[in-house]
Formats: structure tokens, C-alpha cells, sequence
């Protein structure tokens, strides 16, 4: 399926790949351990400066679940490094002991000590609970980890078509959108979950996930995966019908890749005719994202747009944001990987180089979060209440194991 | 009072009133009077491009109320232009019709016909809607106007102590902190109702908002105005409570200055001590804003600081918008004329000098809303879901009367 990898190319592979691998280990991975662990309360300091230092240590829940996931994962999957495990722990116990409200669902943010500040109003919290608990589990043996991982999926899915509650500020009835960011997280959640859910329950959460992406999301005629569609993949004429969100689009398309890519390859199994559909889609639509996004005057992709090339409403809209570049490292790779298209390596080695020339620190470990559009760094933070030990281990550890595919499937053709 | 004026400055606060007046009338208004009225659902259109295209047609609340209140306070203060009232009233009749929820809150975005979009979640759509209804009942004998804007001015100071209710996020028992918009605009509001309100009444709410502001938000050791405090003025070590917006602090800063200077200046009266002691406070105030709040790279005023130095938490932490400038222009000038301290002149100077080589836009009429730091249009919209027919308009009539006062004070002197 591959096309054969030249001897130059099969060299740049393995190169890059030590980069990932130096970047995650003598890098990434230090800053977080060595800085965000709370010694004292449990659970992640996350507002990390420059040189790790903490400028605020409110505890978000998003990034509690988010490193408990992070370290776990690299445990049960590249090596099983026990301070590894061990960061994973001080997340979840501070997770089981403050994390969430009587009824179960995950808040928003505590102070250190745990005491809550926002209430359980946003359920991509337990989305990233459920997915931390869950690796947690398999990295620990922790049975009630595993428990609390099954219980906020199952209310994770009571709550999808009213996941605001109370809280819900739009009147749905007079504007019927679908939002692009709760499917995304369902491909990924599915496949995280894993084991912990019967499986005909999980494979039917991913396809209604995967069909809502490829059948509204993403239109063929325009050439754009639009982030909020009507029911029936309509564009409302307006601000946020014509948001356009590079990263985003780049993030659930390699989920959504990577599901598919193991769906079997057998003209008797129902999924096969969709599988190669859904790749030939899905990899287009990669390009679309990356021509509409890319920033032909300074580099880097776009954090916003508006499809029709409207004023876009987000003033941050030509910022060069770190997990945009780490989705789209991980969406090229593996469009590669699949295709052996050469359009994919050249768009995967520009992101590449731009993120090595402009958010990676060496000096004093991980990556800047937040580039103007000309590429400097409009603050020299390294966390934040969005950005903690998450997209970019996730990306370098991502694009190690397709390295590695890419590698074995070039020695494989060889022999 | 005022130093006296030589007869150089006297010139030059004559030139650029008459430059605050041309572009009020010749370029300002003829934007919004061409551009924003919906002349088939009436309401305006708020989010315009460069040259007035409408890029979205939903209405957002806050500037239909700021509409209104705009046009008429020009029709009743500057000049009686029925175009003016003709304005207006197309954004009363839609905002009667459409614009309250049935516990006669106001919703925060309709559509272009009328149908809500997002619930009445935010009591600032409130305070513009009163301030327009009352401006207007009384540039168009209006008495449900009137009325409308008495009940919502009752229904305001109903649901201040919690204005969000129901979507309300904030955990406040476990940090209960104390924000400086809804004083701020609760002194703009207590002026701008009037005599449709109970003097005493009026008065007990303005003195509450002057004190928490003074007494609270204003930090005399630190030499800084904080956005969030603790009901004792200390302040949460967390991004939140280390928050400076040199805008809001400049905007309540004028709005406090301005109530004050009407409170009679007699030894007799009880408010006689305390309105000296609120100028020399509030004109300091102001300094320590600019002094901060000043680019001394690229110029003009940032959007955003934490009090520390720290990494402010908002991307667009260090871009430039109108209406940040728009209210240091008149803070500037009104504490020039309150003082005749040469540092504020030269202030204000600084400030309008940054703004018409950067904001204003006389190819196409108005100001551009929003530059990058180093002073370059990030979108070049007109208008949008937070800028509308308001800041800009309100400045420049402001500024004129405030130069038409320090002329007056100057002729008097001579005289």
C-alpha cells in the first residue's frame, strides 16, 4: 500500500523520529514532571511560566484528566517508567477525592487545596476524566479508577444532546446547529475507552461520531469542514455557520483516520467499502484545511477563519497556537503513512520545520503556547488553563509510533 | 480653578474640537446612518465590514440598546436631527417588539427578524436598553419608552447581587470576589436615567458604585485599578485577581469624575470633602493606568495586564482597541479640565495623536476596531458583536463638550 521509501527518505524518517523522541523524553516530559505536580494537595499545577515557575494554581480539570490520560498512556505504551506512573497518581487522587459534583459530573475548576470554583457546566471535563481514568486503570490496576472511568462515560452520553444543562445559553429551537467539538472528542473517547465498554456500544458512539464529521461537517463542495452546521449540513449565513478552525479540523480527521485504518482490510466486512471512502475523504480534506490555513505571508496555520473570508469574530483569529501544529504534525504523518502521497510528507515537514523554529524551547524545556501571527511569542508561558502536559507529549508520542509504521512498512516491503 | 490657557493651547483645543466635531458628524454618524438600520425588520445591523457590508445579520442586544441611546442623546444634547430620531426609534420599535423575554429581561442576540437566539443571560443588554429607552422618551416624548426603561432600571437593581442566576458558573462561596463592570456602568446608568428615578434612589445607588470602586478596586499602595477583588480590596493571587484593564479603569475612572464634579462645591454640602478627595484620587488613578497601560514599543494603550507582570491570561492581551482609546480620550480630558495639570493635556495628546494616525479610517468613515500591537488593522470590521454605534460617538461628543467647557473656563477667566 506504501509507496517504497527511498533510501534518503527512509534517513530523514528515522531522524525526525529521534527528534520526536529527544524533544519527548529530554524535554517535554522533564518540564512537566519536575514543574506541575502539586506536592503538597495532589492533582496538576497547570499556569506554568517560562521557566516553570507557577503564576496561578487554580487546578483545571481539563488538564487534571488530561495528564492523568498523558503520563498513563506513556506508560502502558512506550515504556514503563514508574515516575511516570506515579505522575498519574498524584492526578487521580486528587481527581477521586475533589473532582466532582454530588451528581457525579466533573467540575470545571478547583483551588488547590480542592475546593471548587466553576461549576460541572462543560462536559469535555469528563470526557478527559473518563479517558485519564480509563489508561489509569490499565496502567495501575485500579479498579475503582476503572469504575469511575465506565460510570462518566455512561453520563457522558446521558448528557450529550444537553451537555450545558442550566447552563445552555443558546436557544437551540430558533437556530438548530451541530457543533464539530463533541463528536471529535466521542472518536477519540471510543477508542481510549477501549475494553472498559461492550464493544457494539462503543462501535455504534464512533460510527454516529464518524458519520456526523464526514456527512456534515465536511462539505465537499465548498471544500471546508465547517466547525457548526445545521442538521442537515446547511451553513447558516453567519459568524459562527462560517467558522472554520483549522486545528480542530486537522485534530478529528486523524482520529477519525486512525479509527477507520483499523477496520479490516476484507471485502465481506460491512465497514470495508466505507473504510477506503472515508480515508480518500478524510486525507482531501486535510488539504483543503491546510491550503485555507496555512499563513502564506509569516508560516504557521491560523488559529480561526471565516470560510467566505468574512472578518472572522475571534480576535486571536491569526495567532500560531501550539496544539494546532501539534494536531496537524499528527494528521500529515499519518496521511502519509496511509497514502504515501508525497503532497502529505511536504505539507508534514513545513508544520515540522515551523515548529521546531518557532515554538520549541530548548532552553529551558517544552514548547511556547501562544505565536503572534509573525511568529514570536505573545507571552512566553509554557501552561495555562488550556494548555498543560497534553498536545504536545500526545503529538510527539503520536507521530513516534507512525514513524515506526512507516519504517516497518518500508523493511517490510524490502524483504 | 483652571490654570489659564495661553492663547497657543486655546488654539489648539479649538483645532482639534473642530476635528472631533468633523468626524463625528462627516464621518462617524453617515457610517452608521448608511450602513446599520435593518429597513425591512428595523434594529441595526452591528457587525459591518470596511466599507459598511453586512457580514452578519443578527442583532446583538447590547448595541441596539447602545443605538438608541447614542442617536437620541445627539438628538437631545447636539442637535435636533429628526435623521437622528428616525435612527433611534428603528432600534426602539424592534427592541419593544422582540427584544424581552417574558420576565422582561433582556435577551442577549436576536435574530434579523426578531426570534431569540441566546437567553437573557447578561444584565448589560439591561443597562443599554434602559439608558436607550430613556434617552429616547425623552428625545421623542416616548412614554412607554419611558416606562420600560423605569421598569428594567427596577429590574436591574432586582438582579444585581446575582445577575447571571441560573447560568451562573462561579463557585463565589469559595472565592467570593467583587467585579468592577457592573459599578462601572451602574454610574453611567444613575446619570443617564435621571429624572425618570427617585433622586434619593438614584443617588443611594451611585454613591454604593462610586464607593465600591474607590474603597475596593482602586488599590492606593499597589497605584492600581483591579478588575476583581475581595469584598475587603485584597486580591486573589490568581490570574482573575491580578487583572488590570486599562480601558475599564480609564472608562469608570471619567464616569465617577464626571458625576462628582456636579456635586455642589460648598462647604456646607456632606459631599463637599469627599468629591476634592474623589478627584485627586481619580485623576491619580488615571496616571498609574497610563503609566502601565502604555506601549512603550509600538505605542497606545494594551487591552489587557496582570497587575504582577505575569502572563496575562487573554490571547489579545496586548492588541489595541477603540474603544479602550476611545474612553482614555475622554478621561484625559476631563481630568485636564478638572485640574489643569499639564500632565494630563499632554496625555490626552498622546492618546489622540495615536488615534488618528492608527483608528481612524476617512477612506471609508469610522475607526478601525481592532489593531495589532504594533498598530495594524488585525481585521479592518467596522463593527461587530461588541462594537457598534457607541464608544467612538460617545467620545467625540463627550470630548467636544469637554473642550467647549475648558474654552468656556478660559474665556471666563480672561473675561
Amino acid at each position: 500500500m506504501q509507496d517504497p521509501l527511498d533510501r534518503t527518505l527512509r534517513a530523514e524518517v528515522t531522524r525526525r523520529k529521534e527528534r520526536y523522541r529527544r524533544c519527548l523524553e529530554e524535554s517535554v516530559l522533564p518540564f512537566w514532571l519536575r514543574h506541575s505536580v502539586d506536592r503538597e494537595n495532589g492533582g496538576y499545577f497547570c499556569c506554568l511560566e517560562r521557566d516553570g515557575t507557577v503564576f496561578d494554581t487554580d487546578k483545571f480539570m481539563w488538564l487534571q484528566g488530561r495528564g492523568v490520560w498523558m503520563l498513563s498512556k506513556l506508560y502502558t505504551s512506550y515504556r514503563t517508567e514508574p515516575a511516570w506512573r506515579d505522575y498519574a497518581r498524584a492526578g487521580v487522587e486528587f481527581m477521586k477525592a475533589h473532582g466532582r459534583n454530588p451528581d457525579g459530573d466533573w467540575y470545571f475548576a478547583l483551588d488547590r487545596t480542592g475546593r471548587p470554583l466553576v461549576e460541572a457546566y462543560n462536559i469535555f471535563s469528563d470526557c478527559f476524566a473518563a479517558a485519564g481514568m480509563a489508561e489509569y486503570s490499565r496502567a495501575a490496576g485500579d479498579e475503582e479508577a476503572r469504575q469511575i472511568a465506565v460510570s462518566t462515560y455512561r453520563r457522558i452520553q446521558e448528557r450529550k444532546t444537553n451537555p450545558k444543562g442550566r447552563f445552555t445559553k443558546q436557544i437551540a429551537a430558533n437556530r438548530p446547529i451541530k457543533a464539530m467539538a463533541f463528536p471529535m472528542i466521542q472518536v477519540w473517547l471510543a477508542r481510549e475507552m477501549g475494553d472498559l465498554v461492550e464493544p457494539g456500544v462503543r462501535e455504534a458512539y464512533l460510527r454516529e461520531a464518524i458519520d456526523q464529521v464526514t456527512k456534515l461537517h465536511i462539505d465537499r463542495g465548498r471544500k471546508a469542514v465547517y466547525e457548526r452546521v445545521y442538521a442537515d449540513g446547511g451553513h447558516p449565513d453567519c459568524m459562527e455557520g462560517r467558522l472554520l478552525t483549522p486545528g480542530h479540523a486537522l485534530e478529528v480527521l486523524w482520529f477519525i483516520l486512525r479509527a477507520v485504518e483499523s477496520w479490516p482490510v476484507d471485502a465481506h466486512d460491512s465497514r470495508y467499502a466505507d473504510r477506503g471512502a472515508i480515508i480518500d475523504l478524510g486525507t482531501e480534506a486535510m488539504l483543503w484545511t491546510a491550503e485555507k490555513g496555512w499563513d502564506t505571508a509569516f508560516g504557521g496555520l491560523f488559529y480561526y477563519l471565516d470560510a467566505d473570508g468574512r472578518p472572522p469574530e475571534k480576535l486571536e483569529w491569526d495567532m500560531k497556537l501550539w496544539w494546532v501544529h501539534a494536531e496537524a504534525l499528527c494528521a500529515f504523518l499519518l496521511a502519509y503513512k496511509l497514502t504515501g502521497r508525497a503532497v502529505f510528507w511536504e505539507w508534514f515537514r513545513r508544520i515540522d520545520d515551523y515548529v521546531w523554529a518557532r515554538f520549541d524551547d530548548p532552553a529551558d524545556g517544552e514548547w511556547f503556547g501562544y505565536l503572534h501571527r509573525a511568529g514570536d511569542p505573545s507571552t512566553t508561558q509554557k501552561g495555562g488553563k488550556w494548555k498543560g502536559c497534553f498536545h504536545i507529549p500526545r503529538a510527539l508520542l503520536t507521530c513516534i509510533r507512525f514513524f515506526e509504521e512507516i519504517e516497518a512498512a518500508h523493511d517490510g516491503g524490502r524483504a
